[in-house]
């Protein structure tokens, strides 16, 4: 993302945020307020410490997929007012704006900003920052909503659809297909980015496919089924062998002669009255369209009585012709008992009419699943290979919002916090270092946030941590390998080094990886375990000495 | 949005989406491996009937409101591929494409396809199509997923504003905070939109507030508040009067005199201690910025021992220079309490110190608030007079999808219909015409769907209405009043007269008008009676007829 020029200084080619809605005024209009107050108090260039942080995960779980971080950089990197954004904001401003704030506003960017944050795809916390920014209070603060809303529905999405892979096991194949159902343009195609980084295989979106590389599934609806009236309607019904040796000049009559073969036949599992003509047509049509990528919708009439015969016999016309059909998607009803009955009608052939494989179909579902449909599912027992998920996914139906929150922890080296009736609102004030400590196991224990200037806790060596606000709750722990979680992802215009954004499969990757990481009762779908967060001793008596220090004295009256 | 030219044909001029990001490619794979199927079948030229339908009113209500057309007609009208778009369906399609298919895409465009809708902005109800798109089959299916994905999330949070306002009632200022929980980027956008149509009052995303010309509310957060740290650091101590005639050289002073004033009377509601004095140089500063819209959040400490009394203290300092400060927000805690006790505090003022109206200051309220919780406080009393709504409200965290689906009703003016073991599933069949018929009191009585050439309803004339599934469930009806619902909105090359694309404070002005003329027991929040929509007796037998014909008749063994 970086270019090192031949003798000079690195340049910056970090590209816009991809949705280009995403500007400086995608934000709250009490940003731009706080910024001209703190521009009339002559504050505005008071550094600031910023974090970004969660409170609870969600999906009454115990962890989070942090994603979100790249579209907040490139945001960063390219924030800069136009003329027309600032002569909006001269008249969204309350009464009269002083020119000398546009004139500030004019040179604003993010050359003072810097971003320490977790690498995007880890699995992450509640209180522990997920970003940093420190810089310029009245830049900062115009941070601040974008951030949120850019890595608030990314992780929430992401670890959905963690949750969902967890669920199904590694051997099915997950398609997210909620691009319909999502909340808007963006939020279908971010949808579509973050549940392939949470673990999915594939989108149905052809947007996101191309914006981010990632593998596009997708084969017809009921509409197309119910588009055809009759066989008689295909025109062209010659096909070509798969090895171009041989051409079937009536592949609609070959689909007959299988469809009769199949109800004349006994089958092992049973006999067979009338399908849906239709539905053949439909069928038969798809495959003389995709011969080597033939998977039908199945549902549109009777899933048993129709849906599968008719498909059986395009599937093995095909392979009279050396394809090999896909399989069969199933998309209402009962699926484990029906995807079970397919399974069983696929062996019947393979055995009845000696077609090897033909027993392995693919059996692909869809229809209202979520992460506890498919645990239902698995529990039941079913013969479904790969699952299409939509509405619950990506609209995150069980919990739609995670709430990130953006609290300022510093300004001019002096720690803040706010205070709050919730202690679970109470925020942890100062510039803090966070490690994650790992165990014997591989595993990861605790994380612990430190004081900027503390030092780093050390293998081996034993060190307390303690739960930031409930005195009782203190461990001490020896960590077998210590990992720093903050690195610098954007350096403004100091010579730091700054970490490159990788691409979306590397992050997918350190997603599957760093889950691999916990242990396995933190990851639970119900009563999960508490992963601890902590603080180090120091910090800790340092928060409650500010808290004491902030809040009013009661008087009893 | 169209203009007539001199003496020639209408010229389009119809915007293209607001969000660059809708193009065709937004879209499910599936449509364009069925338009190729269709293509390489010679089927895609046939004409085809899709209807856009719910078929269940989100959050447990009895209605929904229609968003999301103007959209849908920007996409239409400007539905083109560009050369870097095929290139990418190319290789996206499975197998081998013949290029005589991405021939045809070049030359793909809606001129052929007209489009019917409801107007934006109306009350809508189950299965009455909002849409009904007529065209090429494989150019109306492309447009599918985008025009699900445009209307869904629209109508959604439309509906989740309206439900809000009806509870809140018309006198409570609404405010849509939901920018930073929304789900992505453009969630948050079309949120301000649509709850802005629902009947909010303002956003207070800039973004929006520049694209939609929503009016912007925002004042300060907790950080602001933090970042103080006394009095002390305020430089510019000089206010000038409203009227220009005197500036005050020490207006933190003056508030100080004023803090102290408050601290030593013992007002008529009791005494107070001392105040966080950071909080009070974050609201002197504040006004200092904004002596003409001081609003202060009140809750960064302590909302009756400090924020109360510290904003008081510069409200009335400002008094003295003849500003009036408009009020507080309260962020956390029990709102119905603290607004009461605040309210009391701003009368012991104006009683106590004789400064007039200081009692009726503003008290907006903010925090996690949604339908019930706006319920709840209306039934336990409080003193808010405006409410700022996010969470909930953006994300439509009752219910966070509308499963909006678009169903293929004929094709080559053959009727089709989609089968369900499940009979809501079920599609109503045909091309039809939709009215709602009213009765004498002005209110809606039925919506009714008839065959396209069946006469319509007449004023005056006895019609039955029968339910479209439940042959026990029909009414006769004697409409005082009669409105065709679908109306041309997007005519292709033809001739016809095509609906304009009313401003969005008119589609909002549609809403709330609407809305008054629902009978008040459809729009009640709990247990609402249901709004009955009903086919006619010839539509009902016509639909029965063909799910007989099409449905496989079941072999017992």
């Amino acid at each position: 993302m970086e270019k090192q020029t031949e003798n000079g200084p690195t340049t910056n080619t970090i590209p816009r945020p991809t949705n280009p809605m995403v500007t400086p005024l995608l934000t709250d209009l009490y940003q731009y307020t706080m910024a001209y107050a703190y521009w009339k108090a002559g504050k505005h260039h008071e550094r600031a410490v910023f974090d970004l942080f969660f409170r609870r995960s969600p999906f009454g779980g115990e962890y989070t997929v942090f994603a979100g971080l790249e579209e907040c950089i490139r945001f960063i990197a390219n924030f800069k007012f136009t003329e027309e954004e600032i002569n909006f904001i001269r008249d969204a401003l309350p009464g009269t704006c002083e020119e000398g704030f546009l004139d500030y506003l004019r040179q604003v960017d993010c050359s003072e900003v810097e971003v320490y944050a977790i690498a995007e795809g880890s699995v992450v916390f509640p209180r522990v920052p997920l970003i940093r920014v420190e810089g310029p209070v009245a830049v900062a603060q115009l941070l601040e909503t974008t951030l949120v809303n850019l890595v608030n529905y990314a992780s929430l999405v992401a670890t959905n659809a963690a949750r969902h892979r967890i669920v199904a096991g590694k051997s099915k194949m997950l398609l997210e297909f909620g691009l319909r159902r999502a909340q808007g343009p963006d939020g279908g195609i971010s949808a579509s980015r973050y549940c392939y980084l949470g673990g999915f295989d594939a989108t149905s979106n052809v947007a996101a496919g191309r914006l981010f590389g990632i593998p596009l599934k997708g084969t017809h609806s009921h509409a197309f089924v119910s588009s055809f009236m009759s066989p008689d309607e295909i025109v062209e019904k010659s096909l070509c062998s798969a090895d171009g040796s041989t051409t079937c000049q009536d592949f609609v009559g070959l689909v007959h002669t299988w469809l009769n073969k199949i109800q004349r036949t006994r089958l092992s599992i049973g006999s067979f009255g009338d399908t849906n003509l239709s539905e053949l047509a439909a069928f038969t049509s798809y495959a003389l369209a995709f011969p080597n990528n033939f998977l039908a919708l199945v549902d549109t009439y009777d899933v048993l009585r129709s849906g599968i015969p008719n498909f059986c016999a395009v599937a093995l016309a095909l392979n009279d012709l050396r394809y090999k059909a896909i399989g069969v998607r199933l998309d209402s009803g009962d699926l484990a008992y029906l995807s079970c009955e397919a399974r069983k009608f696929f062996q019947a052939i393979e055995k009845d009419f000696g077609v090897p494989d033909f027993g392995t179909m693919s059996i692909a579902a869809s229809n209202d699943l979520n992460e506890e449909t498919l645990d239902h599912l698995k529990k039941q027992g079913h013969e479904v290979d790969a699952f299409g998920i939509g509405t619950y996914l990506v609209t995150c139906y069980a919990q739609a919002a995670l709430g990130c929150v953006f609290k300022l922890v510093e300004i001019n080296n002096q720690p803040r916090m706010k205070l709050s009736e919730d202690v679970s609102k109470v925020s942890i004030p100062c510039k803090k270092r966070c490690y994650r400590l790992y165990g014997k196991e591989g595993y990861a224990l605790v994380d612990l946030m430190v004081g900027e200037n503390e030092p780093a806790p050390k293998v081996g060596e034993r060190i307390l941590c303690r739960h930031p606000f409930n005195e009782s709750k203190r461990a001490y722990v020896v960590p077998q390998q210590v990992e720093e979680l903050l690195k610098c992802y954007w350096k403004g215009s100091s010579e730091k080094v700054r970490e490159e954004l990788p691409p979306l499969k590397d992050i997918r990757d350190r997603c599957m990886k760093q889950i691999e990481q916990m242990r396995p009762d933190h990851l639970r779908r119900l009563n999960p375990t508490p992963y601890k967060v902590s603080v180090s001793a120091k910090l800790y008596d340092f928060i409650h000495f500010l808290w004491l220090n902030e809040a009013p004295v009661g008087e009893l009256q």
